[in-house]
């Protein structure tokens, strides 16, 4: 089936409206008609190349919700109608030790990402959710229990929600811990919100003096100014785990120095140039790790929808058209959103 | 009352014999006559001012094996006669939440070591085991179990020993787990011992073809040059902990990437120049974490004492005459000691 879609014919090139195929569904194949997609710093990076190998037109977008439109005979978990999200994976091997473990992420082999990843599909590799339409493995396909009017707002959960997630879930964020975050962008306010209605004690770091009281009504019950030392100094040795989501090269010995004995730093973001080699003795002599974390497995994906949807966590968002695209990469890439983007996919058919 | 000690009057200075005072006993106080004091690269750093702050004159040693030869009034644990040991502690404050648990080496205001470290004693710092007797705190004195001819290569146990046993204990090395000790002289070579001992799976790594063979007869099943590229690449993805013990600056992805997802690198030894910065999407795309460890507590050094005992291990050492310690630490520079220097106390009343 033909149908419309938005994407770049080159790295250099503004997006642009175009028709692309889908296959019809098979077997286990649930069809969505995309409502919303959210727009991540991967699809800029993607689109323009930024981290290499993407093969043209590419077509982003993996935070996608909306309506199942047909399923496939072997369907059984979900019905034309069905309200349900799609995530930056849309297959894996299914037969390693991550997949068996529910850990799809991890695949050993590899897990196809929903775009720009190899597939039998035309055109020979994925594309995202700046569409009209996917059609995807039920395997892969999440159900979203949040009211209808939440549904744009829902989107990022399917990346950043489930990127922070996952990490503050596998530390063990809850009741008694304290926890920091750092950055309060698309990622970072997703974190604030995630660890607050997990029942943690939670510090939020920024170095936007602006974003102080935003930190708070997103759930932090500190703010700290990591430029300033004395704020940051009066918090040593004091936190269990750090979520540190600034991709940006920056000194990780600042927060790690803050981590108490056996406490962990995890990193979700790669920079582009390397932080500052991190001092081994603030490891060593209080027993701390840095580590890092991709995303979340689909079961846990679920998990963590059905846990914002009990708690009513939705990400922040600001609605767009699909043709103002390019603009609001030019604006994310100056921190200008709170705190995502999200396209309203019925623009696409204007 | 005044004994024999050997040590450094300034940093440029070779080690020369000298008199020290040490404390009469008080009444926790055991007084240990040593027999043995295992040389530590963190001897010569000290001695030679190289991490800065050494006081002068200068007594290091803190592998220390002996026989008690005094107790205070309240000590019930010890009696003449006994055989001990002292490692890098002499004391802690007791009462913070490090203490409380039983990590004194992570003490909240600081452990006292047993050399170079403040002191209500003269001369207002601790002085080492190059010396002909201790007196200690009955709870930082540990009781050794191996056989009387064994005592000298029990000494390298209480640093050595301890700083590997501790993180192998830690992060969970035994039956089912692949193991890898990275660097194999003071430190990796109880590193293999131990985690071998443990039942654990274990693979050494070294840059010296000539170890190939030593690396084996101490107990590792697989020996690996880390320079060989083809030999590194097949063991990607394959190990569940690495213990690294080299301090010198080097790629830590080289061994992060041998880890499992979920599998940690502990770093024992701090560098003198930062490692290149570590490749954090190594750590994301497989949740992996370089994290660090330093000696142990007490009671985990008793634990380690008694393990080895049981597992008749201790350490490869090359026994010295107190007067041969600049030759040593001009050879331990070289890495020219299989695999522990231990010094003969005896000699200091020569």
């Amino acid at each position: 089936m033909t149908i419309k879609a938005y994407g770049a014919t080159a790295a250099d090139k503004p997006l642009e409206s175009m028709n692309i195929e889908r296959r019809e569904p098979g077997a286990r194949d649930v069809q969505i008609d995309i409502a919303f997609c959210g727009v991540c710093h991967s699809d800029l990076h993607t689109v323009r190349s930024e981290w290499g190998g993407t093969v043209y037109p590419c077509i982003p977008g993996h935070e996608i919700v909306g309506h199942v439109s047909a399923v496939g005979g072997d369907v059984t978990a979900f019905k034309v109608g069905d309200v349900v999200g799609v995530g930056c994976m849309v297959d894996s091997c299914q037969h390693c030790d991550s997949c068996a473990e529910g850990l799809e992420q991890f695949c050993e082999n590899g897990f196809t990402g929903t775009y720009n990843a190899a597939t039998p599909d035309a055109p020979g590799y994925t594309l995202g959710g700046y569409s009209q339409r996917i059609v995807v493995d039920d395997r892969f396909v999440l159900k979203i229990r949040h009211s209808a009017e939440q549904l744009a707002a829902v989107a990022p959960l399917l990346c950043a929600g489930i990127t922070t997630y996952s990490p503050l879930r596998h530390w063990k964020a809850g009741p008694g811990k304290k926890v920091g975050i750092v950055g309060i962008g698309g990622l970072g306010h997703m974190g604030v919100k995630l660890a607050h209605a997990m029942g943690a004690h939670v510090v939020a770091f920024t170095t936007s003096e602006s974003k102080r009281e935003d930190a708070r009504a997103l759930g932090a019950d500190e703010v700290i100014n990591s430029r300033n030392t004395e704020e940051m100094g009066a918090h040593a040795n004091s936190f269990d785990f750090i979520l540190n989501t600034v991709a940006a090269s920056h000194s990780l010995d600042a927060f790690a120095t803050l981590l108490k004995r056996d406490g962990t730093m995890t990193l979700v973001g790669v920079p582009e140039h390397p932080h500052p080699s991190p001092d081994v003795s603030a490891l060593i002599f209080k027993r701390r790790s840095i580590a890092g974390s991709l995303i979340g497995g689909i079961a846990e994906t679920q998990e963590m929808l059905d846990f914002c949807a009990e708690h009513g966590v939705v990400a922040d968002i600001e609605m767009i058209r699909m043709d103002e695209i390019d603009k609001a990469y030019d604006r994310m890439q100056r921190s200008d959103v709170k705190y995502r983007f999200v396209i309203d996919n019925a623009t696409l058919a204007a």
